[in-house]
């Protein structure tokens, strides 16, 4: 029995997006940039998808500034392609912690969901730290009985992002 | 469509307050302090509720010495205003993380429930740093349809919170 | 009405392992550890069950070493026995985060499952700090009606263990 990175499944028979089936959909997303599988990581998105990373300043004045920016799934690709030929990785690992899952709007079958997010970065020889916190702001919909995000922003907090910060968040 | 702070939804026909209900009400009220919106954060509280911020070492010895201490709603919605009017605000991202929670009792309609929470303070020109982490001690009831807090103890490990800790936790 | 360590109840009328019960059992070990109940540990394990706490390189690599190796429940009650009798608890408190609880295997009634933790210890005189973070690679089977794990390994991401690491993860 197979288990790909998207194992999220169908908890409410209407086809309703519960908050359930949010939180292991996003858990499933956390898991699969753990993981390092990046490979995986467009199969999250809608082709349309908007994927972003981008300070609180910057989100807050609405400021276009993103360490990150994405528009469709062919651009999220290329990024992936790009970050694992340029093969940066240092000998590092990273864990993420989603709390606080919540639906905040819902719009005919699409719902507006907000999350916090904790990244957890140890490296050789030093304590682990905090590489990133802040908050995932989407809009999630269902196509063909999987979630997909068609929008992720990721707004952190941090002051500044270190300049290792390569892979998505 | 509208969604307040407070969306989580009866999950038991039976109307028994269940651990899935439990975390989204906790969800909630963490996401409203995350979002600094103060003024619905009373709305979490029964009318006779009691609400404290404590030391670990003050609970333990029993104590009744705490940073905040409410009783009754009235009392916290005092708190809440001359928080707010205090704008003692300076610019930083608060986010909370809250894990493992748990009923660890149950009387007469009203729950007791444990959580552990970490909150995450993000200051400008400084790291992300750990602000605060404990437990939650509450008592639990469900009033009119929607979670209340008829108690909340926040019981923080921190030898000493910073002097900056005004808003509730 | 009494409540043990061990409070997750059967969600799934199959009989079926489900992920929010799994998330349910993982917050019940969580809060038995941070309440430092370790009497009540070796509850959470089948008979001839496997805990361990090894490093990621050691894990990886595929080294035996470990920090901790119980092999069979009456190890890992002899490990809890002789960690109380030593009494080498300092005034500390740990709290235990646990996110993206994930099912990624299944077979003959037994889950494969994986988590990420991450352990927060407080200290008289000093900030909270992060003790260990890393992943739980699990082994769980239901055993009369309760969840057990056949196998806990904790896989820490830490390049190396402070020394007061005596009690389990």
């Amino acid at each position: 029995m197979g288990f790909g990175w998207m194992t999220a499944q169908r908890q409410d028979e209407s086809g309703r997006i519960t908050r359930g089936e949010l939180r292991d959909f996003f858990d499933d997303y956390a898991a699969c940039l753990d993981a390092e599988a990046l490979r995986g990581f467009p199969s999250f998105f809608t082709r349309d998808a908007k994927y972003q990373v981008i300070s609180r300043e910057n989100h807050d004045e609405g400021l276009e500034h993103a360490a990150i920016f994405c528009l469709g799934r062919a651009m999220i690709e290329d990024r992936v392609t790009a970050t694992v030929e340029a093969a940066l990785y240092q000998p590092r690992s990273l864990r993420h912690f989603v709390s606080g899952v919540r639906i905040v709007g819902e719009d005919a079958g699409e719902v507006r969901v907000e999350a916090n997010f904790l990244i957890i970065e140890s490296l050789i020889e030093q304590e682990p730290e905090i590489l990133m916190v802040g908050r995932y702001l989407d809009r999630v919909v269902r196509e063909g009985g999987a979630l997909k995000f068609r929008e992720r922003s990721c707004v952190y907090d941090n002051y500044r992002i270190r300049t290792t910060l390569v892979i998505p968040v």
